[in-house]
């Protein structure tokens, strides 16, 4: 990983779509990614000849076990009348979709190919909570599970470990859970859309209504402690901690540098590319930082030229709330052990220094896991073409901003800058 | 699909390695994968050095199912002490490690990295055959499962539809079940080593041994058309003309062109790669050809500048008996309807004009669905690089093979040709 990475041809990103991300009991990946297809077709500002496809990179993590179906890229490639266009589902647990999205610059950048859609797509909600729960193990280290780890289970021990080791308390994770629902309310696409004083008053509206005991939040924090309202699930991860399950689909088109321009005026270009492993929980030195995340944000780094300081925003994989706490301290954005700091501060908040999941993130998004990969690097692109809406970084200089993808409990991640020159 | 494809940057194969194929109750993926891995660096002629690996790509079908885990390139990338390189599980049914290869390919000419291990792995044998003919279920396309068609069915209505058309018949599949049972036993990875012949004289001296009623088969054909020795599965295929339930591994080293020679003095080349997707049996005009393996052998020859008479051998994906046929045919090697003559008069023996499956096929060498595609390209380096023994080639000037993989009922068919120079 002491290697400077380069690619023999730049990649531009030209279109981008998706769907919204919710439980949809009537529609199955195919309309789901459908409706990403075709946001992404008409995202292309001079327009998007479907035959100019050269091959497509789609990003599943198990809908083998979710949707007992396998083989989606050629499913897809029918699907959207593509046949006889090559398709290729990549898998990489919660990473799939970015791990797909660098296959298609890969691809691009060796010169086979000029035109590459890439993208993603999980349908995780038709089966009972228990099928959702036994698939997503799927995904974790197999001595994980055979320890008795469930998700959030791993996720509550990194927090433990956190909490001892920097005297950070569940107090900070809140203020992680409150700013996604902050910023979830100005995304469209997102599942949940109430801040969380929003559902304090519609909770209070309804005991009044039913005549029952008023609650008495004295604001969000102490509504979080509350044990009914926010029950443990393996502490210290509380039901605010977690992401929930969704089905989505999201979809980016990407080309040749040099043909950027007959897609748009304004693409945004690839700048760094990372991806590494990580050993399980087992073999960790330390569970206060993920070494994959680490070893994909310096790979990144190196191959654009750029440093933590010159991304301006970024999304980061915020499964459970500790785990965008380690990021934003992997990632170089803040040193070790200082992340939780900075966010009771406010600097990763839509107005702060260093905006972080301006999405909502996955626990306000949503996380239908072979889709969440494309779908953050859509919101960067989102941020940097100023289609963000009321949730645009208020930076008049927008340039660059990056996203970061983590399958299972790290054993694979992604880094990804975009620049808008 | 009308464009000459190029790379920018040409590949080189420098090594490769597989496990015996088989069922093993006591070894899982992690332990085949090894094993693959260790023949792969012991067959680098100067020596690998496990760091210079760059990263790897990991054809799998669906270990999800099968043996109830995901994430297979974090894992192999663990299992094999290669963290943090980064790992990337490539899914295209029972084309997958062909799709993993191809990306290995284009992960190289695109500049990124200079050393990639590319392979495939699957554990099919632990769960009932149930479960496993239920797992193979998912690479179909979903309106031929909707329908009620299993896989021996799908190729059977292929094999009725052939023979309606070409006046070809079901003693025309058993020259091509003889071949592959012929060159199995020199093939010491193979799962079934022994002859048609040899089983006839096992079944007849058990018989004797025994007391009872001795066949009195006349030859191979006839031992093939007893319906208690060859019993039907889905008319015209019987036992025979299935490939079996397997487990295996196998691993491939590539390297960008201008290195090859630090790894061996014989490398060889990647001429030219081809992959396409094709429509359900549903939307078919016909059922006598894939159309996914023509486009796929048209951009592989384009880009290597290669007829099909060019390719002197080749290893083609014999699911099932017909299967080979048909492709021999998409392939260019033969006229459509002229393949079961063509078969029937030696053609395609080991010792013929166009020598097919010398390693016995998926048929008798046996179909570890995820590390099929590259156990096949395994085959053309052992006969290239003269290391085929007693199934080599017989010709002194063998430069070209090729292989052929296709994933489900043909969503996904891929082209690969390689060239010692």
């Amino acid at each position: 990983m002491n290697k400077k990475r380069k690619l023999g041809r730049g990649v531009a990103m030209v279109g981008a779509g998706m769907s919204a991300f919710d439980m949809f009991k009537d529609r199955d990946s195919k309309d789901l990614f459908a409706e990403a297809f075709v946001e992404m077709s008409n995202s292309v500002d001079k327009g998007l000849d479907p035959n100019d496809i050269d091959a497509l990179y789609i990003g599943n993590f198990t809908n083998d076990f979710f949707a007992h179906q396998s083989h989606w890229g050629a499913i897809l490639s029918d699907s959207l009348g593509l046949v006889p266009k090559p398709a290729t589902r990549i898998e990489g647990a919660c990473a799939s979709s970015a791990l797909a999205f660098r296959e298609g610059v890969f691809a691009i950048a060796s010169g086979f190919y000029d035109v590459v859609l890439v993208g993603g797509v999980e349908d995780m909600s038709k089966g009972s909570t228990e099928t959702v729960a036994e698939g997503l193990a799927l995904a974790a280290i197999p001595y994980e599970r055979k320890a008795g780890f469930t998700f959030p289970g791993v996720f509550g021990a990194i927090a433990t470990a956190y909490f001892e080791r920097y005297g950070a308390s569940r107090e900070h994770l809140m203020d992680i859970t409150i700013k996604s629902h902050d910023n979830a309310p100005l995304n469209p696409k997102a599942q949940y859309k109430a801040t969380i004083r929003d559902m304090m008053r519609s909770k209070i509206k309804r005991a009044k209504e039913k005549g029952g005991a008023v609650p008495d939040w004295s604001d969000e924090k102490d509504f979080l402690r509350d044990p009914i309202a926010n029950p443990a699930i393996a502490w210290p991860m509380h039901l605010f901690d977690c992401c929930p399950i969704s089905d989505g689909a999201a979809c980016i088109l990407l080309v040749g540098e040099e043909l950027a321009k007959h897609f748009t005026e304004d693409p945004l270009y690839v700048a760094g590319v990372g991806q590494a492993s990580g050993r399980g929980l087992n073999a960790a030195d330390d569970l206060t930082y993920f070494e994959a995340t680490q070893h994909a944000a310096n790979e990144a780094y190196e191959m654009a030229g750029l440093t933590p300081a010159d991304i301006q925003f970024a999304e980061v994989h915020d499964c459970f709330s500790i785990a965008e706490l380690l990021h934003i301290e992997d990632l170089g954005f803040f040193k070790p052990g200082e992340g939780y700091k900075a966010v009771a501060d406010g600097l990763t908040r839509l107005d702060g220094e260093k905006p972080i999941n301006t999405s909502g993130g996955l626990k306000c998004k949503g996380h239908p896991v072979g889709a969440t990969g494309a779908a953050q690097l859509i919101e960067v692109w989102e941020q940097l073409r100023d289609k963000a809406g009321d949730r645009s970084v208020p930076n008049e200089d927008l340039r660059i901003g990056a996203a970061h993808n983590l399958g299972g409990t790290g054993g694979t991640c992604t880094f990804t800058i975009l620049e808008r020159r």
